[in-house]
């Protein structure tokens, strides 16, 4: 028994894939198989994840009946600590004991760090093998697991290496939100917030009004936060697939959000904390430039907190510690700090006209608070 | 003082590039400065070519007089048993520690290992950055410079990880050939042999005429070989970006050299030089099929050794540490072996179809000799 699915085209010509919204879909082998050309299939997922849904994929996988079918999987360890080269380099160990081939599918079972580290992973094996993506966060299935962006961390900087690499689709399974930790789902809820934010004032209402029913996971709410947000997300990849202009936009609380991961140790601060943080200081800084009313910010505080969100960075990092951290984001152009900022509530801007004064108070008063 | 350039464009849409050729290039910066869109540049180069060549190329981007500029470079351990990912990562450390953005241009100075680690260094960066390519040996000048295939080799297997990214243009001294070891030429060879071989009957024919000169680095000699090679190499990558078809074919000689590279360690043989072996056992599997004559085998080990090129496999290779190896080759299809084989002198076919029993008799030939 499933709820009606949902499906959404991210439009990329022919790096086109489907996005799958619905409950049950991990059961659902033939929307897999749909997309698997090879006769090799390696689950990549982490140990989290691997004793509550990896057997359901694997018989799902087993009940494909593809002639010579070889199935293998890998579960490597959890937590963004491990997102870099040298467990990449445990996939690519493991593909080649197993002998897989240029045709091979990779499969991404579970939250960001896994689908960022396979998509990499399945980008760099034999330059470049197909991969699928089934997110089992709510980060990861409103964000990470659509658009292609893929990659490890590095020492210096967050997500410093990696690819644009496309899945051939994307299964979004809204019961896998069943067993996710409430700091988890509030980390989700942060980039939910962040499409309202930059782009879709209707939706920001609209999880003003039910943020109590998406943390209670009413599925209907569930269900329809997940497509919002993908859709949007997909919208905007699809106009600019590798970056080069409105897709920053979806970095929105990102930079200042990468400088807290980064002075903290990745994982200390979940990705999606660390936005929310980093979102509510961009607001201040727009507030300082005038963009935003003190209504706005004190609107947006309000639905941070009310969704479990940190409203401030961590009480010993200082502005100098996030300027440091700033200057190496990828968004650093020539030496210059840009900034995703808002101009009105539902409608974001790349800057870097905001003035050195106004985002050192702003600094000044995140690490004050 | 240069000899009259010449100019190859390699053809791929939006990812055209130019191929220059000629004497004295190194110090044409303005050839550089032509394709270096930022304020960054970091020149990747080994210990080998650093002392003779790095400085030439500093001194010429300094130059460039563009306003702000930043140029870095890192000096690695020359050779084929570094070209991993530990050594794609001290790339990373250093364009992080200089803070390189995504707009700076990485320059490959040096062989095919320099200009493979520096390409998928800039594939990764940032999920991408420019580069350009600056060769410095033969076998890079004519084969691995060209054509965007970038990677590194893991324990198990050759080019394993890696990324098609195409460079912004390719700059080839035939000065720097007179520091090249004549071994290293001779494993040049092998690939200008190998053009001829598959797709350019009258190549072949040039070079059995013109072997002495070549390897006596006569300069028309040397720059007729190099355009023919690139301009066989970019018509085919041209066609076939990412290697789905025809572009295998420039895979002659190198499933059986593979191996040979895996099983020996890398860098104790080189790699031009287990392809001449490679190219031998090739013609010999087509010979047994009956596609070539006796004398058509006569003839390519004839110009393999007037070339100063092994014609067979290392003597402790037995037939079944081949088929070991090369089940893992990325050639190979679902368990399938498939093997780029010669009809004629002159047209090569990619083909499973040649029985497993021929395939034995040259790998015995090979390894009883």
């Amino acid at each position: 028994m499933t709820s009606p699915q949902q499906t959404l085209i991210v439009d990329l010509g022919d790096r086109s894939y489907p996005i799958y919204i619905g409950s049950g879909l991990l059961q659902q082998s033939a929307l897999l198989g749909q997309h698997i050309t090879g006769k090799q299939v390696m689950v990549v997922t982490n140990s989290t994840i691997a004793p509550l849904y990896l057997q359901t994929v694997l018989d799902g996988l087993k009940g494909l009946k593809i002639e010579g079918f070889q199935v293998d999987s890998l579960v490597l360890e959890d937590g963004e600590k491990h997102k870099h080269l040298d467990t990449v380099n445990l996939i690519f160990d493991h593909l080649l004991r197993q002998r897989h081939n240029r045709t091979t599918t990779l499969i991404a079972l579970g939250g960001g760090v896994i689908g960022d580290m396979t998509g990499y992973a399945a980008a760099a094996y034999q330059r470049g093998v197909n991969f699928i993506q089934m997110p089992t966060t709510l980060l990861s299935q409103v964000d990470s697991s659509v658009g292609g962006k893929t990659g490890v961390n590095h020492p210096l900087g967050k997500n410093m290496i990696g690819a644009f690499h496309q899945p051939q689709c994307v299964v979004i399974d809204t019961e896998s939100l069943k067993t996710l930790p409430p700091r988890e789902l509030s980390a989700g809820l942060a980039e939910v917030i962040k499409y309202g934010l930059i782009a879709q004032p209707d939706l920001f209402v609209w999880l003003e009004q039910n943020i109590e029913q998406l943390r209670q996971l009413a599925p209907q709410f569930i269900s329809q936060a997940i497509y919002q947000s993908c859709e949007c997300k997909a919208r905007i990849v699809a106009a600019d697939e590798r970056e080069q202009g409105v897709r920053a936009l979806l970095n929105f609380g990102h930079t200042f959000g990468h400088a807290i991961e980064t002075e903290m140790g990745y994982g200390n601060w979940l990705h999606g904390e660390a936005v929310g943080a980093g979102m509510a200081m961009a607001a201040d800084l727009s507030y300082r430039l005038g963009w935003l009313t003190k209504l706005d910010v004190q609107r947006i505080q309000d639905l941070l907190t009310a969704s479990g969100l940190p409203l401030w960075g961590p009480e010993q990092m200082h502005a100098i510690t996030y300027l440091q951290h700033m200057q190496v984001d990828k968004k650093v152009t020539d030496g210059t700090i840009r900034l995703i900022l808002l101009q009105h509530l539902g409608e974001a801007v790349v800057t870097s006209d905001f003035g050195h004064e106004l985002l050192q108070q702003t600094l000044q008063q995140c690490s004050d608070i």
